[in-house]
């Protein structure tokens, strides 16, 4: 990617198609993707994205994303909130933030930082702190680099919060229970984990936003999107079939979600793809060998290159559309021993006690 | 087995070892079996047990089991319970049931109709319902026979209580919600699924009852209860050594557990066993492929002979004991289509959306 990019409108479609995919079931339904895009179009800004290498080490920045309340009305995120967010930590922090870290892959969570890029001109840095979707804050790249994570506010235009903690799954547990507890009405922004360049530099996988635009480009591959996708990615094509069974079972602290496809044809093979919002294990219908696990990324599209997320599974399920399972090797930062325990115990609370079950590391 | 056979004292203390064994870690704890055998011992009378082929067709019976309260006080199992029940579904057939019907195998369950049968003279039968304990009354043999349901009694001296389906996983259901909505303070009997001689010969799995003898007997061999009990079964060891972990997650309907045992040395493999109080699959720590699922029987002892289910499991964890975790092979009659289906259902809860993994049926 040249350095620095500005993100045209089309860029900003494919990057949506590919930070859907590439986000493993997880990181927001699409529509709040292309609510952000329509909110990027109204600031009249471009959005700039550029390389990690460029950013100097004595540089300041944070990670900007955004939380669901419970209770949010369906009028979609309030785009002014990611913004209140990031200038509370600036206040705090005591000084600006020069670049916007996004925390992980996914239709929501890649254009929350393109958005406040619109609002406030600052670069986005094409990288992140996942190469998908991530259940807790602590199984991103930032805790496994072992950046102090410190301030951590959430804030809208009704309610600006903040609390302190070194411990990214104290910080994982406390926004939950404050999501969960109701204490906000509407949808919020978060800003955290304010670091310096040779932090940034050293946590975030780079090139997160350029794989996520070439991946949308390749789903628009007009002879077979699906080959295209996967060996870009250098994945495979776990199953192509139709959405044959959707569950969710509420408990355990954990929603926990399941999505069966069937491949065509009387006999057809199954596997069944486990979720707490991202993809998290692949069980085969005819094998006691598990497929596959996170981190290692579970990716969902139809054959004729839509790529979609746990939200909008129903909707294929539906259509009855053939869609494609394609795992993915998560990079090589995602398998620290500090990340690989963590998704260990994300696998177990959804019973998985098994080892975990990856593609090679790619080179 | 001959018929009748009163059961000598050392008998039932061989049984409860050999019932707490098959019953997979499940079906009471050691300590309720101790209770029933000294309970049995204060009535001065011997317990009977017959050969399922000796019920003629026209004889009647019905299981006697127990329920427990989340709620009862610690001074144990009420012993007139199961005797309330079993006289009140007489009282609602309109006529005397002349056979006592085990539900499954566990140092509780087993224990109850013996109990009853010195307290009423009456035989109770060398069978089942199961050849380990369930966690479902759906997964017994009399609901995979088709045997008609009917009136299901709950009672001790407090409460006496009846409802009719014939639906046995509604009247698990509603079971579940009576004792768990707190309508039993302490635990209660029950007497169920009055059935002729016939339906018990067809729902029967027979000489469960003699098993747990003969498994008994083999846990005392001096030289190696182990292999004795694995000789005879048909089993496999999956795994020798210590406790290493015990947990428990509630939620989703099942409170799930697991225990797991790490073999000793340095890098010693592990298996954890996923129980909804009875275990039901076993997964390798090494490697991405189950061990084993139920129906399959997967029995906890210590290598020096003693069993335990997973309500003992701490004390063994605390001891550091040596013990191993035994595969057996389930007896066909728990492999019908329908029960396979029960199965598979009871391990998505747990979070298995595999395929059974289940030992060749034995002869």
């Amino acid at each position: 990617m040249p350095d620095p990019l500005t993100l045209s409108s089309d860029d900003l479609e494919s990057i949506l198609q590919g930070a859907c995919f590439l986000g493993s079931g997880g990181g927001g339904p699409l529509d709040l993707g292309r609510q952000f895009i329509d909110d990027i179009a109204k600031t009249g800004n471009p959005v700039r994205v550029v390389d990690v290498a460029s950013v100097p080490a004595d540089a300041t920045g944070a990670i900007a994303a955004g939380v669901g309340s419970p209770t949010a009305a369906a009028s979609g995120f309030p785009s002014d909130a990611p913004g209140v967010a990031w200038k509370e930590l600036e206040r705090i922090v005591g000084h600006s933030l020069g670049y916007l870290v996004p925390a992980e892959i996914g239709a929501g969570n890649t254009f929350i930082p393109f958005l406040l890029s619109a609002q406030t001109r600052l670069p986005v840095i094409d990288g992140a702190g996942a190469d998908r979707a991530v259940p807790a804050l602590q199984l991103c790249t930032y805790a496994a680099a072992g950046v102090p994570l410190g301030t951590v506010v959430l804030g809208n235009s009704d309610l600006v919060l903040s609390f302190a903690t070194q411990d990214p799954a104290v910080a994982d547990g406390a926004m939950r229970a404050l999501l969960g507890g109701g204490v906000f009405d509407e949808d919020a922004g978060s800003a955290l984990w304010a670091m310096d360049g040779q932090q940034i530099g050293a946590g975030a996988i780079r090139g997160t936003t350029s794989r996520a635009l070439q991946v949308g480009k390749l789903l628009k591959d007009p002879t077979d999107p699906v080959q295209a996708v996967v060996s870009y990615l250098g994945g495979s094509v776990l199953i192509r079939g139709t959405i044959t069974e959707i569950g969710e079972v509420t408990g355990g602290g954990f929603d926990t979600g399941h999505v069966t496809i069937t491949a065509s044809g009387s006999g057809g093979d199954s596997v069944t793809v486990v979720n707490v919002n991202e993809n998290l294990i692949a069980y085969s219908g005819q094998s006691a060998t598990v497929l596959a696990t996170a981190p290692d990324l579970l990716c969902f599209m139809t054959t004729d290159g839509q790529a979609f997320s746990n939200a909008e599974a129903q909707t294929y399920a539906d259509s009855k559309a053939e869609v494609a399972l394609i795992l993915v090797p998560s990079s090589p930062q995602m398998r620290s021993d500090y990340l690989l325990d963590g998704f260990e115990a994300v696998l177990r609370s959804v019973g998985y006690y098994g080892p975990l079950q990856l593609m090679p590391a790619p080179a």
